[in-house]
């Protein structure tokens, strides 16, 4: 009944709801609690955008002493002290330590809005029309972005063509066991192929666009090598470098950018869902001063590009990377959960186990088996969802905030319902 | 100084921040401070987003109390109690009252994803591709609102052909002064020439998309008359007729809808900009039943979804609707502001005045005269933002809460810096 | 039976074969005969092609002659003596005497074939993609120049979207009785208007691709005073101005480009059908100097480019040019079957006569009643066909070299015809 | 003096006469001469269109009895006699012996004109927009065939994007020496694996089109296996397989279709080029009969489709295969071309022998000296053309008639070009 409302009222695209059938009401760092008040550890994290959990308490202070004393909430993209807050401690926490020199360019506050101003900042400095993105990509729902995303289900939707993007395979580090789309460094070779033969039908790019590990194509990891080799194919024909780091930035893998340990030098770098810090929407592009300078005042607007709550919580969310310990703590807790799934893929070699930092996913090659394994978290009192081009893997992307009990206790938890579906 | 961060690290793209070279700290209802504390009287209302100003009291004791509490702050489609007494709330003061029938859909908290779901869901229930907006109209910046979308600065920007979108005359209620785009009733005539006759070159549209009044394009108010005669030329082609309210919504106009006093009944209502109250992001579809049932469960998604600290407030700023003085005293606002312009159009008869409720604006002709009479406003502490194809246009669009005394004094502010550059 | 091998091997996609359901066998100038021995007065003249009629004596004989001496019947774009002569021909009895620079390209041979290079053309020199094309255009059926015709029985063909060509109101000199597209010269204005404002959503055009008359669009004849208007803005607006005169030049209206008697200077005419003379295939572009040189060698191909045996026959029909004669005798026998159409019509004022030269046309209104009388037409012993958007109208174009007893046997067939269905 | 003519008046796209410079002036069998009266031996046919010589005796004989007899020479689709007996000779002699069901669909006079239609019907039957071509693919220059070709050369030319085809890579028998875009069974695998992964960003196309050797693209040959596995493919999708034959048809491989030998069953298959017989224009589709139905009548029209000398000397070309001999002497020909080639490559180990029947070429690896070499042959008596993504590759494609001597002389040529190129 307490449900009821939203069957009767809502839309029938609603999703995530169907798998995790239940009301909430409040959260606290990697814990949500519903109007029962029954409580749930949270291994997705709002689909990546918690990495310092719910509520935390440093971000809930500084919002309501904003809110208290009459903060700008909404600026456009005015100029205020919340935002200038933001920048300073951005350049002087992420990008001087990184001898980085970036402009930063705040977009309307969602991540397929960073890949739509991405895109259009590639083709008009290079005055090409096509994209290349890669099997398995996500890139967001909007019509540019979503013609660089690659799941069916998602492009069924446009209506229309999506063109002036053609997908490649992906740089797969190891190869994933239901995969068969090329991956690794032969699909390096093939772009090169393509690019230098005058008759294979494919013009050279505006762009390439990538991620460093596919979050929702599955958790596919690409290899440093085939990254970097992107980057020089993308540089030797004129092309741009994009590097969405929208769900693996901000910490997830271990290192502020997921490619930091990387020899990489991105020519657009997107990022959203973690910048916020504490879930208030937020996206932010960082250019390359060269590209930068080709925007026109106004040219990519938006109405929401200057959230100020964002901006409070988010420079909060930067203090964490201060201390090193923080980025240690990440990895060691990555490994924590890795050595769990292999422990499970032990049991059910079939299984694959892949990921980096605390992004670490199971691949159960059965979508229907994962998404068992899924409801069965669920009913157990663990949030887990379920990625993959046909929904066959479930990644684990708790809070990086999570305290080791509640680690333990949800991979526990996950181990029990894994053993229930597979060996029920 | 105090300027630099921003024009050493952001983006050559920012835009406001250059008509209005302060930072500004703090606002209350319709007044911003800026960090010499200097203050503004806001005409601009964060481009129609702060309907109920700047931290409105009630609002902001909810949004604390709710931090305060650890409510969730961000959970996808996910069920949350702070959404669901958003539901409630809309459907009991909007729609029962009004006797519609409409589902609710969520989407990625900007217009632009609202026009992009409403366009993917026409065209799935028609099977068809090309939709139809009108000259002057803005509809967002993904690419493909950005089709829809009609001014040259931000169409260059996409790099790419803007296909499946056909633009037409617009069915102005008056003649703007130097529109020569064949306004009025004629527009209509045309249209259903053109899809009467079998070698026009067009095809059945699957929609029709229309603002009521276009703010972007220059405050352009369509008349009555042709928008029913949009609606029912669209159901004769079998399209939809979507009916994007996200500036004129929430109470702009004085009623809900800027539609409420029509005999329309849109297929599809686009809201976001004043619906989440406080100036925090959020956008939602209203989908008739019959429409809504061909979305799939997740087919446009969009992480930043579920906004639940704009669903405290949005609820709250639904409960200004619950008292009918608020649009009498919104419509008599829009009276004071409408006389005023009129009273400085008597002077220059060369200017004209357009508007309904508290959307009005002056349109100067001219539109480097009308940039000299918005930078003069910001000189004298009035926040007023030029539209128009051009820019010729300034709208003065002041929060509804602002209180007499600064509507007054805004007004002044207004016409003495209309008199000192026209005069000057 | 005898058409049974027609109706069992050939494609369902035959059309002017169910209008006229025999087997012809022989042709001479305006007459065909079928393997009955039935002779038909042939007022379609092959679509347009036939100008000079079937079997022309002088063709046969060159013809003849070419082929026993072993002329080459097939060169690609590699040189014969018979393409100079066919060029030499050209230049001395058709541009020169006009003072016309033009560079003459032969393409494949196909007026479709001739849209498509010209409209490559244009965006090459312009680096723009939109060409302008009218409602009631025919331009062809390969993609390129679909796009630009209108008819929705064609496009629907196509299985595509029909991109980058937007259809404006064409400039008709007088109103077609069920025709509401907004002809005349408030279609030029509107064109002026859109590319004036910056937020009409269209961008300058590479090309307007005219025709002076739509011949398949149902005889709609432009004013000068419209196609000057057209020319102009082109070049306002640094557009190319395309005349597709494949249907209209080759002398049928009177004179051999369908503009001579008007100050037009197009920037790239299109020709074929008319210009091969004997009914083999053959389509030119005449390029402007200036454009022509944009082309790199070979850039737009077809291995039929170099068709001989048409150079061969051309050659002699442009000597019907050398005499002033011809065009005179072609105007009046235009005269002739003009008046004999406002006959018709002041018996059945509902009719309306539109053309121009040997171009004429009664419009019938109803598309039933044309092709019932069209079909009473083939009964008879004349061939004419429909046209026109619901194929209402039927256009009378026998070969300009047809008998004064012939036209007038013809002429009175059409009147029976007409008579017989109006009457009966 | 004699070229100034074309070189002052005819425009600058012109392309093979630049490597070819000099006039002819007539032509018997495998032979061309030029006004000064020198002799070339053809090894180029017309870019394949004059299997069977230039002025075949008997076509003459049939032409000039028709064009004497006042035969209909242009008949769009009306029924003619001449067009019966060619559908019958090709139904009894092409269709029936091989127990294949089609239906003949004549289409404007080209290749690429037979593309279009191709792709128009593929879309039709399947509603689906996207085509898969191949690498180094040649299918013609109108926008829609143009697509699916793959020379940036031509490409380039388009000026719009060319959308709704994508490139995958072609099944070589054998790998081309300085090719790497993934030839042979590979290819295919990657094309099941793209169709068979929802997250490939690939959906299902309507149709794979493909050459069985690639003539313009540098006479690479596909194996029976991978088109086997195509057609499977296209099967197991949904999809049509369309096997262009234009170039490879008509006998030229040594049997009727260049696909007789192999297990094939294409659902339409597309010709031109040889099959008017005489160099005059004529293409035609064979569709299967349950595709063809969906056509309406006249969806797809073209001025020239009715071309009677094509029809005439095609029926007379078609005689040829009456008896058995024919393709007998076409491979035994085929052999002596080849064996020459493979003495050729012996020298100069570098080069590689490509080719079936009377389509072989010698890859000479590098662009400039095979085109110095092309040349060379001009200069000696020799014509010959370049193909190939960079033009390094020369096709040796005599007529099928050439007599022993002139073949013999030819390759003498050859090789004396090569040797001196190649030493010199």
């Amino acid at each position: 009944m307490h449900m009821q409302v939203f069957e009767q009222w809502e839309s029938e695209i609603r999703a995530y709801c169907r798998a995790a059938p239940t009301v909430f009401h409040s959260a606290s760092n990697a814990r949500q609690t519903d109007e029962q008040g029954r409580s749930y550890i949270d291994f997705y994290a709002g689909a990546g955008v918690l990495n310092f959990g719910h509520n935390d308490p440093k971000m809930k202070d500084a919002l309501i002493d904003y809110i208290q004393n009459d903060g700008v909430a909404h600026s456009l993209d005015m100029y205020t002290t919340a935002k200038r807050a933001f920048i300073t401690k951005f350049v002087e926490t992420i990008l001087k330590p990184r001898d980085m020199d970036y402009r930063l360019q705040f977009v309307g506050p969602t991540g397929t809005n960073a890949v739509e101003a991405a895109l259009k900042l590639a083709r008009r400095v290079t005055g090409r029309q096509q994209v290349v993105s890669f099997h398995h990509a996500f890139h967001g729902m909007t019509l540019g972005a979503l013609a660089a995303t690659t799941n069916a289900h998602f492009r069924n939707a446009a209506g229309v063509p999506l063109d002036n993007v053609v997908h490649q395979a992906f740089g797969c580090e190891t190869q994933c066991p239901n995969c068969t789309l090329g991956c690794g460094m032969p699909s390096l070779e093939r772009l090169r192929d393509i690019y230098s033969d005058p008759s294979s039908g494919f013009a050279p790019p505006a762009a390439f666009l990538v991620e460093t590990i596919q979050a929702e194509g599955g958790v596919r990891v690409a290899s440093e090598e085939w990254l970097k080799g992107i980057q020089d194919l993308a540089h030797e024909l004129g092309a741009l470098f994009i590097l969405d780091d929208i769900q693996m930035g901000s910490g997830r893998t271990g290192s502020y950018f997921s490619f930091d340990e990387m020899d990489l030098d991105p020519d657009i770098i997107t990022l959203a869902k973690g910048i916020g810090g504490f879930g208030t929407p937020m996206a932010m592009n960082l250019n390359k001063p060269e590209h930068d300078k080709h925007w026109l005042p106004g040219e990519h607007t938006g109405t929401f590009r200057g959230q100020d709550l964002s901006f409070i919580a988010g420079t909060v969310a930067l203090g964490y990377f201060d201390d090193p310990a923080f980025m240690d703590e990440t990895r060691r807790k990555g490994e924590v959960i890795r050595k769990r799934l292999e422990t499970i893929a032990e049991k059910y070699p079939r299984f694959a186990v892949r990921g980096r930092g605390m992004m670490q996913a199971l691949d159960f090659i059965d979508g229907d088996l994962s998404k068992r394994i899924a409801r069965e978290c669920f009913d157990r009192g663990l949030l887990a969802a379920v990625c993959g081009s046909k929904g066959q893997v479930i990644k684990l992307i708790p809070p990086l905030t999570i305290p080791d009990d509640d680690l333990e206790e949800g991979l526990n938890l996950f181990e029990q319902a894994v053993d229930a579906q597979v060996e029920g």
